[in-house]
């Protein structure tokens, strides 16, 4: 999408390729909002850091940049020797792996890359595919995120308020976004809409990703924080919800997403107001059994007891620096604790319906469907 | 309450007089809870500031302040002429009153030391019922508190997890608090449970007023994130839900309180918790016909944008200083704007029931017990 750097407005992806440099780029994501930066990654080992350190974050962002890693990696190796050649790959495989233990994006797409870089006999053919592989996974990844928008887009009206949670954006796929995809489209099919977005504690992603995104693609917009929604729902503010998920569950219709969402699906159900999940086909778990199961991470206190921002503020009483530094505020009292769960279960009684790049379905409805689902991704 | 200062445990109150130095005793609730700190208003000027400027905040608290603070401005009165002490006394009312324009505690609790002084013949006699006068609405806040306390600690049992909202506690009264009174009184019966305290973004009163009550009360608690609520109770971790409120209507059994309430309101709903809201009578309005025109205060963006809070903590980038000066950081992206609502409703389906000093009832039952109620209070 968008983004304006000195004055200019250019068309960046969150994560390419530059094989001139055998360099993965990507948008420098703990920068944000405060500084737009593209850095490269000049060898496997800095792209599986750029994993492990959150340069890089979101479910399609994560899987394309291990694509290209692995690729990357691949493409660096000096040979003809097809077993040193296995070899190399496999422990590129496994550091990027271990860069976020728990995510399975990167998994997945470095299965795919591994599996077409098969059909080559010689060292230079598997390099070839492997990175052709890649760009077809980060070009997949948008172009799941394109239908996504196109389904989406018909729910948005004109005059809309529209509330989101959290960043299920560009910058958490190669491009476009799954809960932003339908905002977009709606954007250039010439629709005007206005968007809440839920600042999103403790890391508040909404604050920080979701605006900085909506405001680079002159989308109309506001910040609140998250204890505001019921009230704007109750004064009839708000006329439709749209979220992502990180995980689905393709037998019950369970979705699991960051820490809130459920809330806001709750208040919604009495509101009457409808309520979306946007999501690649590849999030669907169609193993687990349910929700409950879905392991729930308790991330650290230090995220509830404080914030990160900057000291340039409109109210800083430390001065005007324009540096973007971020600093983090201890707010809570030093001596209390806190509880951190970063993610939670909404049911699927409370859902409208999933927006998928090949339509939307009542969340009930996607085990009947599973067979059509996963061929389609 | 009881607060500890450089190791020492003390009771204090939120507000107190000095008569030998005619001052108004007051917590910096500004410093709260990185340094705690009793100041002293040297007359009726200063004590307009320290209610204008937030140094206290709260309506039991405010209320007292005030009053305190019109009994030392006529203490302060030099002669015997009773027709220029009226006019002095009226000249204070004023500069009180307009020191929090919107509030109705300081001048209802202003309305009370007025009405006292009438009965005294000289200048002398007024100056001394107005300070009788001051101490007993101070006195009256804290047993109303005592008394709520004591009806509500009834619905406390051990083990219990209790959330609660913002900061209804000891500092936003007199002593005790309403929402924290039936803890205070729980614990005193040697109950033994545990409080999650909601953060209350975007002024984080509950993670830094409501939780330094709690720590310095060794009372069991947890701050979290707004977004958390949802998923405990979910998860079975929630047993009881007790807020304050700023205003409950009479008629219509609603209640206006810190935005976020009424969200918990229907989550508790939901999931089959009792939610209780803990009010003194006095801020009942009988008047107000439905709770869609009370007014929502749209505060400052600034507040939703950012966070205060020191640089003491642990994950600080700029050092350990033990500086307890509060910085603002700017969180949000920095082209964004934000929505700001101060305060929501919550109607009285949502409410489980009222806890008063005179009893617990539910909020529908209000109006028909309105002879009742105005009179005890």
């Amino acid at each position: 999408m968008n983004a304006t750097v000195h004055g200019r407005t250019r068309h960046y992806r969150t994560v390419t390729f530059d094989c001139t440099r055998n360099a993965v780029l990507l948008v420098e994501q703990r920068l944000l909002p405060h500084e737009f930066k593209i850095v490269a990654t000049r060898n496997f080992r800095e792209t599986a850091a750029a994993i492990r350190d959150m340069v890089v974050r979101g479910a399609g962002a994560i899987g394309a940049t291990a694509a290209y890693g692995l690729a990357q990696g691949a493409l660096a190796f000096r040979g003809r020797d097809l077993q040193k050649f296995r070899r190399h790959v496999d422990a590129i495989y496994q550091t990027l792996k271990a860069a976020r233990p728990t995510a399975v994006d990167p998994v997945n797409a470095m299965n795919g890359v591994r599996a077409a870089m098969r059909a080559g006999r010689t060292v230079e053919e598997q390099q070839k595919l492997a990175l052709a592989a890649a760009e077809e996974f980060a070009s997949e990844d948008v172009a799941h995120c394109e239908a996504i928008g196109r389904q989406g887009a018909r729910l948005i009206r004109n005059g809309m308020k529209i509330l989101t949670h959290c960043n299920a954006g560009w910058l958490a796929f190669v491009d476009v976004g799954t809960a932003t995809g339908p905002m977009y489209a709606a954007q250039a099919q010439g629709k005007k809409f206005h968007v809440f977005c839920d600042e999103t504690r403790p890391r508040s992603q909404g604050a920080t990703l979701t605006a900085w995104e909506l405001a680079q693609q002159k989308i109309s917009h506001q910040i609140i924080a998250d204890n505001a929604a019921g009230h704007l729902m109750q004064r009839g503010e708000i006329d439709l919800v749209i979220v992502g998920s990180d995980r689905t569950l393709g037998r019950t219709g369970e979705v699991a997403n960051k820490i809130g969402t459920y809330t806001k699906a709750v208040l919604a159900k009495r509101h009457g107001i409808p309520f979306y999940v946007a999501i690649p086909l590849s999030t669907i778990d169609w193993k687990l059994k349910r929700g409950l199961d879905i392991p729930i991470e308790e991330r650290d206190e230090s995220e509830v007891l404080g914030a990160w921002g900057t000291l340039t503020g409109p109210k800083s009483e430390v001065g005007s620096s324009k540096s973007a530094r971020r600093t983090y505020v201890r707010v809570a009292n030093p001596a209390s604790g806190a509880r951190n769960p970063g993610f939670d279960v909404t049911p699927p009684e409370l859902i409208t319906g999933i927006i998928t790049p090949v339509g939307i379905f009542r969340s009930k409805e996607l085990w009947g469907r599973r067979h059509e689902l996963s061929l389609a991704d």
